[in-house]
């Protein structure tokens, strides 16, 4: 038996933990055998004293130990999975995973519901009609070899501990730890059998990682756990300095997303996906660079994303004619004020954060776990760093239960452009890419 | 409102905290509404980080203020408290406060019971029948006026933040901290309204710090507490590298005491009482060293300490007799066994600690806190360090419920000894003195 205390003393003094120790505490924890207090001790000394990457290898092996896991067995096609670590207007997955699937991959995506100013997959789903995200294990995998793609709600039984030790990191200031958001991640990436983990890093204001620097340093450690897990994985930094698709709500995000899948609507949201898709074929069709562009390219113009997506829709039990009249299928707001630029001059800086906070004041999210989701609220909003506005000129929508909910985030969305004299060059989309495997 | 989790975050990153800081978490904690996990990463980060000593004068400040405190109001004489950080046969509370009174002072002491390898103040007088310590405040103070002292227990509502702390410490191994031990220490003597705190901080095998150095370490924070209060304290590092004085249990405890008030038995523990009596004379009465020694001899060889301890032990509701005949008045225990050499040398060495296990073993102390104790067993060794032993020389006796039980102390005590050739220096009795206010 391991002394737990023995455990939280060598970590409190810098020692390098072995395997057996970490799991005593962390499947410990899992099992009610350990309590809070020796949790928050590990958790707090670890921030501090910080994790070896054996040591984070094994925290994350106890995390995925803790549960069950998705083995997604008898897929013929090889399978990726794409996370991205959270921003504004980021319908990334909405997009990717029909386009994958529609290039001869299949897309197997567990997802999480929005929580605080950064918004959830699953709720933007749920807004379209009919769609259920609760799928059984058999059911997913059945549907990933059918349809080539399925995003689902992730089980309370894959990585148990994961959720626990997220809630007692929140509530001890141990969040912000390289080593514990990359076993965080990971452990819930590496719990389901995928041939490739897309990882898409954000930096920026938007982003819990505020420079590419950060987010260079968190992809490394996320793909050494890959690496320490035998497994294939890409991790791009990507901007999260600006929301950055144009959509921040649920209806409104799933709306956009039809856009792009019908080729109407080219943007960083449309580019990073497409880039994201590339880098996907190429590691696991071993399609050149160019090439794989390419085809990303004319599956979106020529509507195979879009029918990919439609199969999803309706093999998850939504209303599959949102491809068709997305208006006419989600749900809409009974108020829609039209937002204009506070000034004339060019957009020199977004506060990302500052409207993804204005639309869950909206409804769009949620303050606390748990809250209601209004699928039909959000913002729109067209303008991106470096574009120039002309005074009063129209730059989107916010979409609201009432006038005054609609005047209050309009007024917040407009303060958080920072508009300025001459040319601003937009920042990047990519920073770079990091590979394992 | 103070943002525990910002606190965290604040000395998790090394700064240092203010007050409210420290109370929002320490008080908070008392109170019930901040959970164990918080506390736990508090202490966890306070360890790894280490608190200031305007910090640890918060943190104690807070801690007194988690409860009552006890005035000793109305008391003519010059009051004194005496504390000691804990070792094995540490028998000296039971003199010093008797002799403090036989000389002009009051000595108000508050004790704790027994737990690991130490013996407790409370567990020993309590094997006087008759003799209880739960004395309500108004109670002890109107004794220590009348006879000159009392030793009670102390107060739940004394400094209830300590217990809860030190639960949580004891489980997440956050004990061995300086500033959490002075903190821990000093807020139980702080709540006492005394004029001086004489403190005896144990160094060696036997005791919580095992150098004189650690010890220093101690005393020096113990010491800037005192200060930043602006109370006046004297701390003596003193030696535990053996057992104190002959006895280890609680009615074997009284015996010696008694022995050592009637001026019968010369050592160790009856010389570092006088030097803490002498010490104290000097600071609350303004005697000389010399003077204060020569007058604290004399009251043990008058019996005048001895009649104050009768005074003590009858007006807790104990037998008064003790004094005169303890053998016939203390419990005894069924079976007493013999101690004799382990061989023909000169003692190098004695476990201190292990000797206090074996005492504990015979039912003599607690393995759990709530255990109860058995007052007639335990030990009495009467070989020091130094001492030259012949073979099968009789050097104590194992008091003990069974042969079975006293066969095995005994041969753990015998073993405890490490003799060797030629002249061993006994160690020191007094490392050194510190003071404060």
């Amino acid at each position: 038996m391991t002394d737990v205390r023995e455990v939280l003393a060598r970590k409190r003094d810098g020692d390098t933990l072995t395997e057996e120790e970490i799991r005593a505490i962390v499947l410990g924890y899992a099992r009610g055998e350990v309590g809070d207090e020796v949790a928050a001790a590990f958790l707090m000394a670890a921030f501090i004293r910080g994790l070896g990457t054996e040591e984070t290898i094994a925290l994350t092996r106890a995390m995925v130990d803790s549960g069950t896991t998705l083995a997604l067995e008898g897929i013929s096609r090889p399978k990726v999975d794409k996370h991205s670590t959270g921003g504004v207007a980021d319908g990334v997955t909405l997009v990717f995973a029909p386009l994958a699937a529609s290039l001869g991959m299949a897309a197997a995506k567990l997802s999480g519901r929005g929580l605080g100013h950064t918004g959830g997959t699953l709720d933007k789903l749920e807004s379209i009609p009919g769609l259920r995200t609760d799928l059984a294990p058999e059911e997913m995998a059945r549907q990933v070899e059918e349809v080539g793609c399925a995003v689902a709600a992730q089980s309370k039984d894959l990585v148990p501990a994961d959720g626990a030790l997220y809630a007692l990191r929140d509530a001890t200031a141990t969040v912000p730890s390289v080593p514990l958001i990359a076993a965080s991640v990971m452990s819930k990436k590496l719990a389901v059998g995928t041939d490739l983990i897309v990882l898409d890093v954000k930096a920026g204001s938007g982003a819990f990682m505020k420079t590419p620097e950060e987010a260079a340093e968190l992809a490394a450690a996320c793909l050494g756990l890959a690496k320490g897990w035998g497994r294939h994985c890409r991790a791009a930094v990507t901007d999260m300095s600006q929301p950055l698709g144009d959509a921040i709500g649920n209806a409104l995000d799933v709306a956009e997303a039809v856009s792009v899948l019908r080729g109407e609507h080219a943007g960083r949201l449309a580019e990073l996906t497409l880039e994201l898709a590339s880098r996907a074929q190429e590691a696991l069709l071993g399609v050149a660079e160019a090439e794989a562009r390419e085809r990303a390219g004319r599956a979106l113009s020529s509507g195979e994303a879009l029918e990919a997506f439609r199969r999803m829709v309706e093999a998850q039990g939504g209303d599959p004619r949102v491809t068709d009249d997305p208006k006419g299928v989600l749900p809409r707001a009974p108020v829609v004020e039209p937002l204009v630029a506070p000034g004339a001059g060019t957009v020199a800086a977004i506060d990302a954060e500052a409207i993804g906070l204005a639309a869950v004041d909206l409804g769009a999210g949620r303050k606390s776990k748990g809250d209601p989701v209004d699928p039909a609220v959000g913002i729109v909003l067209h303008a991106k760093v470096g574009d120039r506005l002309g005074p009063n000129e129209p730059i989107g929508e916010v979409h609201a239960r009432d006038q005054d909910a609609a005047g209050a985030a309009a007024e917040r969305v407009t303060s958080s452009l920072t508009l300025s004299e001459g040319d601003i060059a937009p920042p990047p989309l990519v920073y770079g890419w990091h590979d394992a495997g």
